[in-house]
Order: C-alpha cells, then structure tokens, then sequence
C-alpha cells in the first residue's frame, strides 16, 4: 500500500494530504441552510452539509493530490449521521483515486485491536460471508499501550495491504509532556520509533514499509533525528500551516530522495476562502479557492527540494 | 457523575461493570440463525445479533450492577450497523438505570478531542439546535498527547457532569514497553497518574474527582503505588477474570471505605455460558448463565473487604 502512495505521490508531486475535517463553521451558509431546510437542524442536516461541502473540494483537488485524510472526530461528533458521512466520503474519495488516510488514532490490546483493524483496514466474517466496516487504506494508531495494542493492526496491514501510521512525536504543544520525558537519556518518542520500525520491518512495499509514523512539523529538530532512526519508514506530518509549521520545518522529514513524508493540511486547504488570501473567491466558490490553496501548498513544498 | 457511580455501587454492593463486548462467537446459534434469516449474513444481521444478545443480558443483570462498560471496538468492527448496535445498546442500559462506561480510548488534541467529548459526552450545536451523538456517562481516553489532549474531554465533563477514566497501567503483557519506562527513577504510568490528579483536581464529585484512571488487576503491586498517589481517583480495573487477574489482585485497587475502584469483566459475564462452570445453563438459557456469573463475580469480590 506504501508503493501505491509513493507512485502517486510521484505522478501528481504533491507530498500532500488534504485533511477533510469539516467543522459547521467552515461551511458556507448557504450549503448549511439548504441541508437545514431538508433534514431540520439535525444530525442528519449536520452530516448532509459536510457531505457536500467534501464533495465539492474533492471534486476540485482530486487530480492534483494523491491522498486524503479524513479525521474521524468530525464525523462522529454527529453520531450515526456523521459517521454515515465519513464512510460516505471515504467510498467517495476512494472512487476517484485517491488514497484515504482514516485519522482515528484508535489504539487497544488484542482482540479489541482486532476489532479496529478489521472495522477500519479489513474485513469481519458474518456467518460464512465476509463484509467490509469503512475499508480505509491507511489508518493512525496510538502506541500507548505496547506491542499487544499494535501488533493485531500489524497482521491486518500484511493480509489486505494496507497501512498504518503510528504516534511517534505529535505536533502539539504539550506533546513532550509524555513524549519528550528521557529514559536512559532517550526521549520516549525514540523508544516508540524504535518499535515501529521493529513492527515495520516485515511489512516492506517498495523502499519503504506499510508501516509509518506520525512526526509533527512543529519540531524539525526532532524530526530530524527520526528521519534518522527511520530510514524506511513514512512519516505522516501534521502541523503545517494553521499549527505554525513552514517549508523549512518539513525538509528534516524528508529523505535525500525527496520521499518519505506526506504533510497534511486540513483547515489551510478546506477553510481557505476563509483566509483574506483567497477571500475573492466568496463563498460560492469555496471548492475553487482550496484548489488555489493546493496549488499554492504544493509549490511551497516543492521549494524545499 | 462519578458521585452516582459511588452511589449505585454502594446501592447493589457491586463494585464492578460488566462489559459488552459481544463477538459473534459468544452468541448462541440460534440467535445468529434468527437474524441472519431475516437481515442476511450482512453486517444489519450481525448487529440486530449483538443487540439481541446484549438486550437479553442487560435484562437479566440490570438489577445487580451500576453499571456497563461497552467496548465500541466490538461494534465499530460491524460499520454503520454495528454502531447503531452500540447506540441503542447505551440508551438501554440507560432506560434500565445503568451508567454507562464508553470504552473507546479516544485521544487527540484541541478541537479534535473536543468533537470526541461532543460525540461521546456532550452534545454538538446544529444551527440553534443543540443535539446529541452518543451520549454515554463515562468515555475512556488515551494520554500519549499529553494535556492538550485531555483537556478538551475535561471541559466537557464540567460542562455535562460527566466523567472519564484516563488510561494510565494498562492490563496487557506488554504494557510496561512503554509505560513502565524510568523517567528520574519514575516509571512513566506514575507521571501520568500525577497528570491525572492536576486534571481532576477541579473537577471532584463528593470524595472522588469525575476524572478517573484505568489500572490493569494484572499489576496488583503498581495498584497500590497507583492506590496512594490517587487516593481520590476512582479506578476503571480491566483484567479480572479472563486476563488472569483474582480477587486478591483486586485488593490494592480499593481504598480502606471499600470505595475507589470499578472492576470491570467481559467474556467471563457474557460469554458464562460457555464455560464449564455454567453449562448446565446450556445456549437457551445464556443470559441466566450471565446472570449468574455476575452473582458469582460479587460475591467473589466481596470476599476482599
């Protein structure tokens, strides 16, 4: 599944993914009012709104990025409804070629990391039929819990080809308050990197390994000594632009080869016509100011190669 | 909330959960037959199977016990049907008087754990509308991202009068990789449980603060360490039972009031059925079996005090 990123990666030059977190208040009022008018102040008329909200920006970004990421937090905040619109947008996205990255930084021990795995990369046998949950491509985990909690994501990842990106070093402020603590003079984010290149080493697709990690933009010297400690392993970035992020924080993601890193941005690209840069689009027009966005994210990332 | 929690276990004499975490294996042919006759073997028919299943056991032990601890994984696993599954399981176990524990080891950060806390604990704005996602009583959460994380769910249950357990020991083998790690001579879970206290710190209901912590029965000499430098956080105790965990393993878990602690068992209430112990029961009569594992449970937790 790595590979299959790589070569879109490759073919479009986009180290990106476009993080589908639709909040209301990026929704354009005149989307909120039509779904409102059909379905009432509901769920259902939440879940309508971001459904068509992220149709309109994959519509107008699909050709010019390799993969979305969409954090499930957004849609399950408005329960079933929502959740029917994550699904919804993941079957979607897939459909016109894009690779999903399902942010749900789920995390548990065996059978109930089982569970997740098969909810979210793999499938659940009902009887003698197999059925498939949200079918995702790529899915974040957290690390917390140890090897039990990982591993069963590990085998679903080998069996269906499919991807993981672990919680290594998060771009939040109070990331090191846990993170960063030393043992033995090692910051914890290095033991858990560890790790995920133990449980990556015999998911190899390519140059790189089905399992990746999570490393924040907001510390490049840090994420220097990953890229270090990880050769082989992709690093999905979080952090860039709203969280302060710049090109220059994200070149120590990067390998030599101009791979090994996929930064994300949600509310940079979703929300722009929000921002005075692209304000003359309006807000009929919002799909087309995140394509300007994309575009304009694209070529700031390519300055640092 | 967690001042309820304290109140219906004192009423019932039951410091414990029984966690619904339903695997097709565990449910009787004849359930399964029944709804795949009428949905398929389609995920629709797995979850209508779940809820029978569960529907019979709350049935049966509603009486007995504070509380419930669904596992979302186990539903989540069936999609959008399977999450219907856990929706209506909750708002039962409510009808029935139940607190409901969430166990879904949620975890971000900022406006992410915020619509983590809406979905599970809160409630989310529609226009002027105000609506409600899940809406259990309790959620579990995931620290690895530190305050930033945690924070938000915080907020909520100050807002709601609702209540969380903080996963700090977990009950698994390899939960020391990371969380036994020494930091200064302190293993990393005791950073976190003093993390734990400075969030619950304002949030207390009566002696116990609505922001608790899940210790593993696994780890019964880190419980009484765990016991001391919390003394008014209620623990959430994975691992009895089928995870090897006994009584006396229970015992440090406690506070001297016989308070403090909310021990949860799976497999061992749900599935009684199937053990040696409860065959006489046979599949037929599988929530009596339950019922009277959870009797057998009590009394064998009693024996501690």
């Amino acid at each position: 599944m790595i590979n299959r990123l790589v070569q879109q990666i490759q073919k479009t030059k986009a180290p990106i993914c476009v993080g589908l977190d639709p909040m209301l208040s990026y929704i354009p009022e005149y989307i909120l009012k039509q779904c409102f008018r059909e379905f009432g102040e509901t769920l259902e008329g939440a879940a309508d709104a971001i459904w068509q909200f992220n149709k309109a920006i994959v519509d107008h970004t699909y050709d010019l990025v390799p993969s979305v990421k969409p954090q499930i937090a957004m849609y399950e905040q408005f329960g079933i409804e929502g959740l029917k619109a994550y699904d919804k947008t993941v079957k979607y996205c897939q459909e016109k070629g894009l690779l999903v990255i399902g942010d749900a930084k789920r995390g548990d021990i065996g059978s109930t990391s089982a569970a997740y795995a098969a909810a979210h990369l793999g499938k659940i046998k009902v009887g003698n039929t197999w059925c498939t949950g949200f079918g995702t491509d790529f899915l974040t985990v957290n690390p917390y819990l140890g090897t039990d909690g990982i591993k069963p994501f590990v085998d679903v990842c080998k069996e269906e080809d499919k991807g993981l990106f672990v919680l290594v070093k998060t771009s939040n402020p109070s990331s090191g308050e846990f993170q960063d603590r030393l043992v033995d003079g090692r910051p914890v984010y290095e033991l858990v990197a560890e790790k995920v290149v133990e449980w990556g080493a015999d998911c190899m697709d390519g140059t790189y390994s089905n399992i990746g990690a999570v490393v924040g933009a907001t510390y490049p010297e840090m994420s220097a000594i990953l890229r270090k400690l990880m050769p082989n392993t992709y690093f999905l970035v979080p952090g860039y632009g709203a969280q302060g992020g710049t090109a220059a924080d994200l070149k120590p993601c990067f390998n030599e080869d101009g791979l090994g890193a996929v930064v994300n941005s949600s509310r940079g690209i979703i929300a722009a016509y929000k921002q005075e840069k692209y304000a003359k689009f309006g807000a009929e027009h919002f799909a087309e100011a995140s394509r300007q966005a994309v575009i304009d994210m694209v070529a700031d990332i390519n300055t640092i190669f």
